[in-house]
């Protein structure tokens, strides 16, 4: 079983945004539906942009949402106090977004956390800043589960992110990904690993071409779960093609029942 | 430095099959100068089903090709002799394919391999059959190498082939294939792994999505050279996408250079 995130629904997108100020249930409600029908497992919803009401923005949001679909949410917040708040709103055990090593998330992400029924992304995030290697990323890594599994957070509840930092300022962060994704993958098998898959073509040209083919890397290297645009062109395709490739769809069903309708070309 | 060994020039395609039969030179350069265009680094020549004139009517197509194209041929034949023979006709250092642990392949190659100037595909064959798991796969390299090795021939001309399988006949063979890269990637450093990418996909839909995509898992395992059809739609950006995600080129050059050229899409 794959998670795929869809991410469309952030106020940090222009047309969401203006969604969420002018309370235009009918645009949300119809991108969790599109999001759905592309094949997401999980509808992430984000309404930090518009902080000054995002607590009550939050709230309408998932509501028209979870009328919407019937799919679980990933729920992104830099705010604490909102992710633990919208928790009561969920009809399905969610995700939020995220704990941290950075102090100001950790414990009170912590507080509310290891009583809760949702998962959570662990993002390989601490005070110094971004991880500058693959090592650095394992370590950091380590250290959340670690918190994470003394708080009473079981390791299938945990999806760490190694952070994809853009291959446009530095051609290595392709490879170290990867190589944080393999390593976190060996020393952690329980743990899922989420990556947030755009970040990779930040400030490059044909960025889905980019995000794909990264997408097949990853999941190769043993990240099963994703953000992305599940509307993106063919990404959702690539997902399929890479699952049957890496031996994980019987009689290769899924693929193709997806080639048929026309999808993968 | 990857190897591309454009596989188009092959008489199992019967356009191709026409060409030679019709000596029609002209279609013959074309298709040689076509595939060097869209970035194949070696032009394979295989006449092999057309076998009565086999030596004759591959002489005349390394002839016609190397007018064509600067490019090093890699020269396929059944027939050791055959290629044993045209290692006097080239202008540039060839691969020849293949050896393999098949009695009637092993003594006739290594008779003329050692003292010659070329690579060589070493076939995961032996007398028994095609390998049945990765382990297979491994064990049978390692036997390769090791004979390969003992006659002179360094690991850099060693091309090792792990025999592609079809996915259609076992949803299996995708992730086995990766398995068994990874391992001969691991255990011999300095030899090539080359795969014939378009087996996976036999009796399958969508071909070319299928081999583009498991082509860059592949390099991923640590693939360097892969015989392909380079006209294949999308086939060459997406291993130059790749490339670059691995991190093998410096400042995104390559890529950049191709999606200028509107190829990455």
């Amino acid at each position: 079983m794959f998670t795929v995130i869809g991410e469309r629904l952030n106020s940090s997108r222009p047309s969401i945004l203006r969604a969420v100020v002018d309370k235009n249930g009918a645009f949300i409600g119809e991108e969790a539906r599109k999001q759905e029908a592309a094949g997401a497992t999980h509808i992430e919803v984000n309404v930090g942009s518009v902080a000054e009401n995002e607590a009550s923005d939050l709230a309408w949001v998932m509501d028209i949402v979870q009328r919407a679909v019937d799919l679980p949410l990933c729920i992104d917040s830099p705010n604490p106090k909102v992710l633990e708040d919208a928790l009561v709103l969920v009809n399905k055990p969610p995700i939020v977004n995220s704990i941290s090593l950075e102090k100001n998330r950790l414990k009170p992400m912590l507080s509310f956390l290891s009583g809760a029924n949702c998962g959570v992304v662990a993002l390989c995030m601490d005070d110094s800043g971004i991880p500058k290697t693959a090592r650095d990323v394992v370590e950091r890594a380590g250290r959340l589960i670690h918190i994470l599994e003394d708080a009473g957070i079981a390791s299938e509840r945990i999806y760490v992110d190694p952070l994809i930092q853009p291959i446009a300022t530095d051609v290595t962060k392709g490879a170290m990904a990867l190589d944080a994704v393999r390593r976190i993958r060996e020393s952690h098998p329980s743990v899922h690993i989420v990556c947030g898959l755009s970040n990779i073509s930040f400030g490059m040209p044909q960025r889905h071409a980019v995000n794909r083919t990264f997408l097949s890397l990853l999941m190769s290297a043993g990240m099963d779960a994703v953000i992305l645009d599940p509307l993106a062109e063919k990404m959702i395709p690539v997902l399929k093609t890479t699952w049957m490739l890496l031996g994980n769809d019987p009689y290769c069903r899924e693929f193709l029942k997806t080639a048929r309708s026309g999808a993968i070309n």
